[in-house]
Parts: C-alpha cells; sequence; structure tokens
C-alpha cells in the first residue's frame, strides 16, 4: 500500500517556514508498514491542490493533505477540494455549534471568521469530534484522503491517534510486514561506512541505507515481506554482523540519542555529572536535559563564558589565565576539577575553544576545542581542530564531547 | 520565471531524515525573485527521478535536483537522468585526475568507488571545477537544471554561490522585483494577528501572510511587480501601518532572532547578562552563544538543575528552598539576585518551573514556570502556566523570559 503527502501553504513554497511535518508523517507512515511514492509541497493556489490532488488519487493507494485549513484568508484547502471533487462545502452542524458556544464564552462577535472551521465538503468526517480545529477524512474513489492541519503538533497528534489506526483498519490484510533498524554512528564518514558494510556481503533481501546526518551518520536496515520467520531470522542475523563490525562507533538506534544513551549509562553506573562549557554556551547541559527524567543523574553546570565566570563560579586561578589562555588544556582542565569540585558530582565535563566566526589565531585556530574530564581519579583533557561553521563546530564539539563519555563510561 | 526542486532520497521519504534543503532552496529563490511552483520529495528510484524531472521541465523554467550524488551503492541521481534525457554518461577528466591524485595522496585503492562521481550525464558542466562534491548543470531544452549534492551544508553553498547567480544571468531581464518583509509577533495568536491586520485595510496589491512559527507568529508582506518606485511607496507605507498597529508585540524583522534582538539591545545599552537556569537547562544559555559576538554582553550562567547547585554556586538558602520550594516565586527571586551577584553582571534572569512531563502537583502543575530578573534596583519575579510537551514548555519558557527582557530594555 503507497500513498502520498501533499503539503499546502506559500510559507513553505517560499522556504519561510520549514516542512517538518511531511518527513513526520512519512516517517511514522513508513514504520506502520506504508510506502511515500511522493511527498509534495506547493502554494495556497487552489487549481494547484485540486491537481495535486487528483494525480494522487488516480497513483496510490491513500493521500494525505496538511495546512491551508485555518481560520485565515489564507487557508484554502477545503474549496480547493470541494471544486477539484465536485463535493460542495455544507456546515458540519457539531462543528459550527462548538465553535460558536466557545465563541460566547469568549464573548467573540457572532459571526466570527472561526465559522469558516465547520464548513467542510460533503461527505466529510471529522477525526476527532472533540476539536475545532480536528481536520477530517474524505473517502473518494474508495481510497482515503486525510486532511490535516499544517500546525506541526497538531497535525503530529491527529497522524498519530486518527490517520494511523483508520488506515491500518482500511488496508488490513493488504500490508507487508517491515524490519527496520537505524543505527546512529558517531566518528566515521558515510563512505567509511559505506565501504565497511559493503564487505560484509550481508544477504541481499536487506536494503541497505547511508546517511550523512550532521554531526553524525545513520545506517539504515531494512527488510520487507510477508514470510515474517524468514525474515526476521535474516533481519537479526544482519543486524549482528553490522554491530561486530562497526563496534564502539554505534552510539545508538532508532530514536535514541547520544545524550539519551549517556543518561541511561549514567544511571546504570550511579554516577552523577556537571558540566561546565565555555565556547558551547550552554549547548550540552541543554541537550542532556532535553531528556524527561535528567535530574536523576544531571545535577548542572556553568556556561563560563567571561573569564570572571571561569574563576569565580569554577575557581580557576586568574594567573593560569593570563599564563596559558582561557582556550587552553591547563584551562579545560582547571575548569573539569573545579566544576567537579563546586558541584559534588562524581564527573565533570568541561569545554573551551573557539567556535568563531573571530577569535582564532594562527597558535590556536577558530575550531580549536579542549574537551575536560574529571573523575575520583584523574582529568584528562583531549585537543581537537574541528572545521565547519559557528554552529557546526559548536555542535560537533557537544557531540564529541559526550561521545567521549559515552566511551569513558562504557569501559 | 518559476521552478520546481526535486529532493531524492529514501531517507527523506521514510520520514528517517528531515528534508531542510528544498525550504533553504526555496527560500533564496523567492528572495531572488523566482517562484517555487512545487516541491518533490521522492526515493531513490530511477523511473520515478525521470518521470518528475521530464514533468517538471514540460511546465516550469528552471528544475533544481538535489540528492543522490554520493558515491555509494544508493546514489542513482546520475544514472536516472541519463536514462531519462537520453545523455550517456561520460567522465569528466578534470574531476577524474583530481579523484586520482587525491586517492593517492590518501593512500586509497587504484579504483576507488569514488570514481563514480566523475561519470556525468552527457552535456553536463560541473559547478565547482575545484571540487568532486561540486554537482552539475545540465542546459536542456533551452532550460537549466541543477544537479546539487543533498548535504546540507554543501547543498547550502552551491546554491548561494552557483546556482543563484548562473540562474539570474540566464533569465535576466524577465525578473520581476520582489518586495518582501517578515514581522516575527510573540505574544499573539495567529488569529489575533490576522484580525488585527485586517482592520487596517492595507493596499490590496499587498500580499499578506500568517505562519504560526512555534512559539511566534510570522506576519509576510510581499509586493511584487515592475514599477519599482510605486511598489517601493506602497511597501513602505504598509509596513509602518502595520508596524504602529503590531507595537511591541514585533520583536524582530526577516533574519533577526529573538537573541539576537536582545544582544542588539543589551549592547545599546552597555548591560551585561547572566543566566541562572533550572527547567530550561541551559537553552537559553545556548540561544544567547549562538549569536557570533555574544560574549560580548553574555558573561554566562549557571545551570542549577540540582537544588545543591542552587545553593553552592547561586547562594540560594537551603531554609529558602526547604520553605518554599524549589519551583517558587522566592527561589526565582534568589536565583537571580544570587546569580547577579556571583557574575558581577547588570541584570540576571533566572528560571525555575517544572517542565514535565513528571513532576507537578495540584499546586504547581506541569508547566509552571517563574521568571527571575535581578538589576541594581530591584529584583522582579513573574510566573506562568505554560502549556504542551517538555520541549515546548522549555522553548516557551526561554522566549517568554528573553521577550520579557527585550521589553525591560526597551523602556
Amino acid at each position: 500500500m503507497r500513498g502520498e503527502i501533499i503539503a499546502i501553504g506559500n510559507e513553505l513554497t517560499s522556504g519561510r517556514i520549514a516542512n517538518t511535518t511531511s518527513g513526520f508523517a512519512a516517517h511514522h507512515l513508513f514504520e506502520a508498514g506504508f510506502d511515500i511514492y511522493a511527498m509534495h509541497t506547493i502554494g495556497d493556489t487552489p487549481t494547484l491542490i485540486g491537481e495535486a490532488l487528483k494525480r494522487a488519487l488516480s497513483r496510490v493507494d491513500f493521500v494525505l493533505v496538511t495546512g491551508g485549513l485555518g481560520p485565515t484568508d489564507d487557508d484554502l484547502t477545503t474549496e480547493a477540494v470541494s471544486e477539484a471533487l465536485n463535493r460542495p462545502t455544507m456546515p458540519n452542524l457539531t462543528l459550527l455549534y462548538q465553535i460558536r458556544t466557545h465563541l460566547q464564552t469568549v464573548s467573540g462577535p457572532v459571526v466570527s471568521p472561526l465559522e469558516k472551521l465547520a464548513w467542510l465538503p460533503q461527505g466529510a468526517e471529522t477525526l476527532n469530534p472533540n476539536s475545532k480545529m480536528s481536520g477530517f477524512q474524505l473517502i473518494h474513489d474508495d481510497k482515503p484522503i486525510f486532511f490535516l492541519p499544517g500546525i506541526p503538533h497538531q497535525m503530529q497528534t491527529l497522524l498519530i491517534d486518527q490517520v494511523l489506526p483508520r488506515l491500518t483498519t482500511w488496508y488490513k490484510d493488504r500490508q507487508l510486514a517491515v524490519y527496520q533498524r537505524v543505527y546512529k554512528i558517531f566518528g566515521k564518514s558515510e563512505m567509511e561506512v559505506n565501504q565497511e558494510t559493503k564487505s560484509l556481503q550481508l544477504n541481499k533481501a536487506v536494503e541497505i541505507g547511508y546517511y550523512p546526518v550532521f554531526p553524525n551518520v545513520h545506517l539504515s536496515m531494512t527488510v520487507r515481506g510477508s514470510d515474517t520467520e524468514a525474515m526476521e531470522k535474516i533481519f537479526t542475523a544482519t543486524c549482528t554482523l553490522v554491530e561486530e563490525k562497526m563496534g564502539l562507533a554505534i552510539y545508538g538506534k532508532d530514536d535514541e540519542s547520544m545524550e539519551s544513551v549517556v543518561g541511561v549509562l549514567l544511571q546504570q553506573n550511579g554516577k552523577q555529572l556537571a558540566v561546565a562549557e565555555s565556547c558551547t554556551g550552554g549547548l550540552i547541559s541543554h541537550l542532556l536535559t532535553s531528556v524527561a527524567g535528567s535530574s536523576a543523574y544531571y545535577l548542572g553546570g556553568v556556561t563560563s563564558y567571561a573569564n570572571s565566570m571561569k574563576t569565580d563560579l569554577l575557581g580557576v586561578s586568574e594567573r593560569l589565565l593570563q599564563e596559558y589562555g582561557a582556550v587552553s588544556r591547563e584551562a579545560a582542565k582547571a575548569m573539569a576539577a573545579g566544576m567537579r569540585e563546586k558541584s559534588g558530582a562524581d564527573i565533570a565535563l568541561s569545554i573551551t575553544g573557539i567556535a568563531g566566526p573571530d577569535g582564532g589565531s594562527e597558535d590556536k585556530p577558530v575550531g580549536t576545542v579542549f574537551v575536560g574530564m574529571a573523575d575520583a581519579k584523574e582529568t584528562r583533557v583531549h585537543r581537537f581542530l574541528l572545521p565547519g561553521t559557528r554552529y557546526e563546530i559548536q555542535r560537533m564539539t557537544a557531540q564529541t564531547a559526550l561521545d567521549l563519555l559515552r566511551r569513558y563510561l562504557l569501559t
């Protein structure tokens, strides 16, 4: 079973807003065993919307349309669909009642532009009758079409809660099973991963894909078919081979991130962490605390951007900073040791470097980064020279530091 | 002049990787006066690639194709184009020489998979003769087609340095001028912005768009035409009306971000900032330091995730934390005052709250956030209750705190 995704909005074709919803939908549909034949992004132009929808209906089994369903004047999807599929819009009375009740409670005008949301193409069924921005479903030529709002969190909730169950029920018994795993790799290039995997001469039933996803490489393995027992066997054997070949370079699988993996390892080891950041400016702390439950192993940190913060909050001596500079092996060492002492953490990381675009010198060019790690026994410092923009240097530094910690916790 | 963008890769249609390159290209092409008719995302399937390319050539003036040009086995764009447009691949000798020279210096194998990069469709011209991953250009039916690698930073550099100048030269004298501005608004909903703008009865020559871009709303205004003098007049008058209506809710324009605007205001006021973060976990610090040159006004901060960090590094008393809790008006106040004192900054922000998903209580549900701000005169604390996921609460808190600082610096 395969489908197409049509995202609508001038904000997308003019590149002002990134289209994140199509990728989200593709990801979850793919995992549920549906293939995406193509994804299209077009402007709020009724004729184009109609054309794209009719072409999609002529070649795939379902269509997902996002965007252009809101109350503002530039939201034209419903009108376009009504015209293209020859289904006049009619008021959905439940929705209309809800909207009017809502407007009374907030004492809005008697006829509000919000009422536009209640007018749907003939035959439309709302996806969630309890919400006025729930999107709707049409069955046309025996194929389901789903219309969802373009706002990412609304679209995502409706896709998971409404579209996937409805689609799966509609096309039950016609699905192939899918086994898929994505290995996340740090410290090897896409081509190295490709060459090393190729040398394994894996079973041809396994589709392999290589994707540089800065700062990582993703290696995906997919097997599809109806003989689930045979598929699972091939899949498991292939995974084992790849894991052995890549070793520690694989830091995680599927939805895992470097920061979630590090979090699990810290908890397993019963260790608490603190981080002193200079050139990464809080990025490592932000990554760590984006994981729910991180307070169990992350105490916090210091962003010592100015030298005074390094001396006052981390106890780095002024003389050391004068003698070696804030970007130095010695400063990184003192920052890590100071952070560990001040916080009482078992392990402390420190970062000092030059993220650019200015501030480099011949001796320490932009991209020079020192990463320190202190535990009860010692404080080690690693020096790196990283290429790229300010953002790339900051992101690569954060990933490198977390990967050093991961490898430390594994051994 | 209008074009289409075709992005190629199974990693995109399976939703494993977000397609960021098409939006980037659309944005810059739009700014240069080119319209994007449609953007497509398809898998590494030669027949689909050929079909999409031929259909695009039949209806628009130029085509941009990204992805599938790499050295790995799943990169099939060049072969597909060769087949679809009936242009056999031939080795580009300059490229081949470069690749072999490169391989010698790294002592690689004699015949490397990298050599695949030198085989291009007949008539192809490389975009940057000094790089082996430069992409290429074909003129077909008198229309330019550009092929770029899918890796974002490579694609972005080539688009700006090679594609835009070539396209502009090719279609010189056929372009309409474009005046565009995007206002970035925080603290109003998309519908409020829509209603307030509508009440101004703006000149119909101005296209208006409304886009919720969490946590902000973007309001875009566009005028196109050939009579530049009249257009500019209409555009300027409209901008003035909108700016007056929206007032302080507009925090920035075009490429400005909340953090860059706050940075400029801090510099103009000659003030230095420090930030103590609990539930935002370093996010505010990360946003501030993503701006190049932020060391001029940002001293740094403390991520006081654990209570011990609040007492040891910020001087918040243990009794206060016991009496009122770490998430309280009193804790926020003590954190801001302590951060200001320890850092010597002119202004200190503090954040304490519950980002969830766990940790809420009846009294202080998930989403409860206190933001403190201390200057030489006083320390004020604001309480908020924010909806959403962990990420949304963290991001909304960061934006709210930075917006409070912006409004403080403006008055």
